[in-house]
Parts: C-alpha cells; structure tokens; sequence
C-alpha cells in the first residue's frame, strides 16, 4: 500500500526551496517564460538526459556538471528558445546564463544547472533573460512552485505539479516535482522538462540510481522505445533539510523514498501522456506474464503508441485486433494461443481466441472514460491571462482545487490489460488518444 | 545506370504466369476481394513474412510450405477477413482453401501458396469462397494482372502494379509485381502484401537471399524499425520460362537480376507510402556519411517515420528542427557538428549549423511537390464501380495511362537529405505526410 499522502507546494513542498517564476519576454507570446527553483542549503543532484545525438547546449553543460561533482542550488530554466543546434555561441549562453545568476545569487556558477525549451536553433535572447534576473530572485518565494511551473511549458494545457510526503523515522519527508511536456506518438519537439526537489538527506550514488530507475518506470514508460527530444531533462535535488539521517545503502527506507520518488515521476509522466497534443484520455497499458520486467514494459509500450490504437480509443472502438497487432510486433516473443487482452472490465481475448463481448457496453466505457477526463481537464486550463497573473503573483489560493481537478484528470485512464504468458514480467505504459487535433497542432506548429 | 524498361502487364508480363480477380463477395462492401496468381509451370518460390508474434494462419502455412520446398503454383490471396487471431479453425481454413482450389486447378494443395487481408479476428467466409472458386479459375487470363491487383486491396486509394524487362545474354527477361497496402506510422492493420513473378531461372537459395535483400530496401524502409501486421507478406515465384541459362551462383546476371526485383519491390513500396491513408505526398529521405548502411537506414526511417516531420510536412513547413531531432534519436551515433540538412535544393542545416534560406521559397517547394503527387493520384483513385469492373472483365485498354499517371505520383517525392559524417554508409527510406484524414481514417475503421 501506498504510504504516503499528497500535500500542496509541489517543488517548494519539501524544506528549504523556493521558487519563483516570471514572464521576462523570451516567448513572443508574453506569457511566463523563466523559471527558478533554489534550494537554501548544498543539495546533491542527480540528472536523466536525453539519449539524442542531437542535443541542447544546457544538456551537455548540466551532464558534465553533474559527473564533476553531483550537487547544486538551483536550476534555471528559460521556455521559448530550445538553444539546441546553436553551436559554440550556444555553449557560451549557456555559461553566461549561469555567471549572471550566480552572481545575482552569490553562489559559484557551477552550483546552477541549466534548462532550455521552445524552438530548436534558436538562441536564448541572452539580453532579455540577463535583464530579467533581478525580478527572477526577488521573485523567489516557498508558494512559488505553481509560478515556476507555469513558466516551463510551451504547448501544454495544463499545469503539471504534485508533492508526496511520508515518514522516515519520526520525522515527514517530502518530494515534490513540476514537469512540462506534451507527449503524444513521441515527445513534443520542445521537450520534456521534470524538476524534482526532495527533503531527505541520501548519499549522490544512490539518489541517481533511485532517479534512473524512477525515470525508467515512468517518463520512458509514457514514449516509444529510443524516442527522446534536444533538451530532455529530469533534474532531482535533495537537500536533507528534514533532518532525517542519512540514507546511504539499500534497505527499508531507501525503498520508501525510492517508492515515493517513483510516485511522483509516474504522475507527472501520466500527466504528460494525459496532455499529449489533442488527445482526449489517458490511455494505460498493464502487461503480465512476459517473461521480464523489461519484456513487459516493451509490450506495454508498444501497445500505448501504437498510432493504429490510438486512433481506435479516439473512434471509442473497442478494437481488440489492433492490441493484438501492436504486442505482436513489439519486438518480444510470446505465444499468440496464451495471449489474453481486456479492455477496462470487458474480456476481449482469451487464450488467443477473441471473445464475445458487448461491443456497445465497451464503446461506452471509452466514451465515458474520456468524458470523465476531459471534463476535469477543463477546469485547470491554461487559458486565461488573469490565472496566469495570480500564479506569477503567488495568488495561489486556489492551488488545492486545481490540484484535485488534475489529479482527476488522470483518475479514469482508458485501461488495456494484456496476460501474454505465464512468465514473472510486469509493465506499465501509458498514453493517450490521437485526435483530429494532434494533426492541427503539429502542422500549424511555427518553427 | 538502370538497366531496364517499363513493360505493361504486372504480374503476367513475366512469361507463363496469368491472373485472376472477381468479387466472390467476401467483403461486406461488394468490390472484388478473390484474386489468383497462377504459373503454367512449376516455380521456384521465396517468401519474406511478418515478424510478429501475433501471425494469421496464412502465414504460418506459407513459412512451413516454402521451409519444406521453395516451390509453387499459384498465390491465392482473400481480402476481408485476415484470419488471424482465429485459432485451429483458422488454420483448418487455410487448409481448406488449398485443397479447393488445388482441385479446381488439378495441381497437388502444397503447391498453393495462400495470403488473406482484411479484419483481424474474422475467419474467412469458407461458403463463400469455395463457391466462387470456379469462376476465380476461369477468369485467368494472360491480362489478369489489373483485376488480381483489385481484388487484393482493402483501404488502398489505388492500384499498385509495375513490370520491367531486362535482357539476360540474348533473351528478354521480366519481373512483374503488385502490392496492396496503405501504409502511414505503421503498416495498416489490414496488411501489407506484395506478389511478384519472374521468368528467369534462379537457384531457390539464390532467389530466395535477392528477395530478402530486396525486401531490406524496400518494404522495410517504409515502416519504422520493427513493425509488421499479423499478416504482411511478400512472395515471388520464378517459372523458368524465359528460358534463359539458370542463375545458380553470384555473378553479373545475379546482379542485374538482383537489381531489377530490388526496383520493382522499391516502386512498390513508394507506391505503398504514398497511398498512406489521408497522404498528399511521398517523402524519401536520403541518408550519407553514416558508418554503415545499416545505421544509415535506421536514420532514414526514423525521420521518415516521425509524426513530427509528417505533420510539418503537411503544414507545409520546412522544419529543419524537427528532422534534426528525428535523426539525433535514431539510435545511431554521428557527430552533430557534421550533421547536414537539405530539403530538395534548399539547405537548412550545414555542419550542424542552422542556414538563411528562402524559408517561402521552401515552403512552396513543399506545396508543388504535393500538388503534382496530388493531381497524378486523383486520376487513378479506386473510386468508380465501373472501373472495377472493366478491370475485372479485362477491360484493360486504359493500362498504360493508369501506370503513368500512377509513376507520375511517385516522381515528385519531397525530398529530404541527410549527410551524418564522413562514413560510408547510405540508406533510403520512404514515407508520407500526415493529415487529418489520417485520425478520420483510423477512427471511423470498423471492427
């Protein structure tokens, strides 16, 4: 069972950080655009990067930073401008971003990692974010979070934020995280962004292999094998400003923070999944009886991306043969005659043969599971100026309610069981419909 | 230089083969749905099927069949149903088929190769197709090739068919070959399938590796990595009866034999991207400079497989952004800093390095090409009763005109070209744009 329970501040929820975010006028758009996340005290750091070879400049600058040494204060991140393909010029942007705010926060420059997303070639506007500074410190504050958040997304819809807490001993320890992203058949060419802040005190090795990990059961659960865009990022501080001892080796509490840790990246991964480009559910995908995790988990996610399901979920067509179609190819050998396949609580396949089942019923649990989701979605919205304006003044009075509406957002995914065998493997993958609109969006995209 | 010419006939351009196609009223839609490839005499037979997990009986039928002796008939091919998914019954029909027809043809039931497309899960009518396996038999006709290439589509626009000629020593040597399939991010559920006869006299080893490679660059260069239906498939027979000196081992007739089955199976795949389900447009990315032909090929068909580039290229946009990401993601390793870019004669990217260029210009550079594509498609779309049924009747006197315009849908690809370095290695792939008729396609399919 799950030990914990959800609390409001996302990143600024556990002790010691703030955050702050503001429009400095990188996006043409005007809206919120740079973003800050600080941590009172030394945190260590560990990082998930992108596996591209094409990469942003602040990709290499943070991964290098992070094998010098696995500890920071603050993450920087600009929207609007990707600073990938942008050569040595972009190397130097990068720099200069983390001199002009170390100086401005009196910490050494290599104590600043860095993130960029928006359009891929394009520099920072490096005058814009310099002269932007000053109102980003004095913007730092511990109801900061949402402010923050809203300033890392280019295309998404919604808000993407939540903080877990547990106990450690006696004491509460907190792991909060925003994201940004809109992921769909891949990820969203401007990125996926996670930024995740944590109060307990670990050792650097081990908080990286719990973030690997975390990162492996959630952010790549939600795309196709390989897929990754110039500036993806997962970026994890923890400060130990719960005073808890130390967690330095395996053992009961390391699994807790690692299951909670795990929590909070697999909600913000369905969040994004849930957000992908037009889409009007989230789709999840449990696979069993593969003969490994790993086995699973590609089954699992070759079923959520198929283009082929995804269109059938949109048409709220209980399609079984497509399921059928996408394990069958993804790569991972099992026996058609032992496959079985349920859609929500209708069996659709057993032992390989199809079965009867009321088409009429299983269409209207798409259709209602999407009614559910997209009628939460509605009520958090990024669409109003004025709500972008409170966020950025720290208004957040209505953050709990926003909180719920998002998290029921992702409380009726379209689920997809498949049993492929008798094996101990299990996975699962999620994603979300395609729509009309994902072609709208990503024709009408301006580069 | 290629070594070749067009000829008219498809599948029976190649001597001593004929065809057939009627509707026996399989499909609920009433267009023809039984076609019929027959061989005057005994062929050597190569086959290249789906990888998946999840196959149709057919397929396994065809594998076993060929395993045990690389020799054949006559390829019998229902659209409709695909029977897969259909268990022992499917199997036993599969059976069944070939004993009815081989009966009909007076020919041993092993020597009837069998292919099936259409909804996964359904059994093939038996009723109905035993009972129109005279008439089937009767319409062979030495210009059957048009109707067997009707009968075999599904949601195809139009036909797919192609022939070329080459002398072997002093003799005329043909290879015909048609195709039904409409393929997008992943092959149609509903299959890809390819037929193709030759007269020359090839070793079944040797005929069967050219047919493997052939399908390497082609067919496999139109799906991304790894996908395939429970049904695709390829066959090709080759009868001997140009009477030329038997091709037992490499050489230059090998080669040139080689060559020509590779470009037949390359026209059909291109034919086969283009028909991609709401497509304007054919994309060929050409990829140089990798380290091998293989990585080369992975990059081609990633960028060619990316919804992201799919969708600018239906906003007429030349995102170098996003083709850029494509190929950093392909799981391949270059040195970004050598990555080139162009799009027909425009150059966005030099040594990983974003160029000025008529950003309008490029963008009518993508319009043109899909207008002409367009235009040479909209004279050949499958739409007309009628034509069917000229077609059926052997009607054929509008041929030549259908396969020029069905070539000129083909000449005006958009173009894209990747240089990744200084390697060896090349790779082409092929793909189409992606529109919103896609999701309404996929939608609307019913199960």
């Amino acid at each position: 069972m799950a030990d914990w329970q959800v609390v409001e501040g996302g990143v600024t929820a556990p002790k010691g950080f703030r955050a702050a975010g503001i429009t400095a006028g990188l996006k043409p758009s005007g809206t919120p655009d740079l973003a800050l996340i600080w941590s009172d005290s030394d945190a260590i750091a560990a990082g998930v990067f992108t596996t591209s070879q094409v990469r942003a400049a602040c990709v290499d600058y943070c991964q290098d930073l992070l094998e010098e040494k696995p500890a920071a204060r603050a993450i920087l991140c600009n929207a609007g401008q990707a600073n990938a393909c942008t050569g040595k010029q972009g190397e130097q942007d990068t720099l200069d971003s983390a001199s002009a705010l170390a100086k401005a926060l009196n910490c050494p420059p290599e104590a600043i990692l860095i993130a960029s997303t928006g359009v891929i070639g394009q520099r920072i506007k490096m005058d814009v974010l310099q002269a932007a500074i000053p109102e980003l410190v004095s913007s730092l504050a511990v109801d900061g979070s949402d402010a923050a958040a809203r300033a890392i997304v280019t295309t998404d819809l919604v808000l993407k934020s939540i903080a877990l807490e547990t106990q450690i001993g006696d004491r509460p320890v907190r792991i909060g995280g925003i994201a940004k992203g809109s992921g769909m058949i891949h990820p969203n060419m401007a990125t996926m962004l996670s930024f995740v802040t944590c109060d307990a005190a670990v050792s650097p090795p081990l908080w990286q292999k719990m973030l690997r990990r975390a990162a492996d059961k959630s952010f790549n659960q939600i795309t196709v094998d390989g897929d990754t865009s110039t500036n993806d990022c997962l970026i994890a501080l923890a400060n130990g400003e719960s005073r808890t001892p130390a967690i330095t080796e395996a053992g009961p509490e390391a699994d807790k923070l690692e299951a909670m840790l795990t929590e909070v990246c697999a909600y913000l991964a369905k969040a994004i999944a849930r957000d992908g480009e037009g889409a009007t559910c989230l789709i999840e995908v449990v696979v069993t009886g593969a003969m490994s995790d790993r086995a699973a988990s590609q089954i699992a996610r070759t079923v959520a991306g198929s283009s082929l399901v995804k269109s059938a979920i949109f048409g709220r067509d209980p399609n079984w043969g497509r399921i059928a179609g996408a394990a069958g190819r993804a790569g991972t050998p099992f026996n058609q005659a032992e496959l079985n396949i349920a859609l929500g609580d209708f069996l659709l396949m057993s032992e390989g043969t199809p079965q009867v089942f009321d088409r009429a019923a299983a269409s209207q649990y798409l259709k209602q599971q999407a009614e559910r989701s997209t009628s939460a979605m509605s009520q958090i919205l990024l669409t109003s100026t004025q709500q972008a304006n409170e966020l950025l003044a720290g208004e957040s009075q209505q953050t709990f309610e926003r909180q719920a509406q998002s998290a029921e957002s992702l409380a009726h995914p379209v689920k997809i069981t498949l049993g492929v065998g008798g094996g101990p493997g299990e996975g699962i993958a999620w994603g979300c419909d395609l729509s009309y609109d994902y072609v709208k969006i990503n024709a009408e995209y301006t580069t």
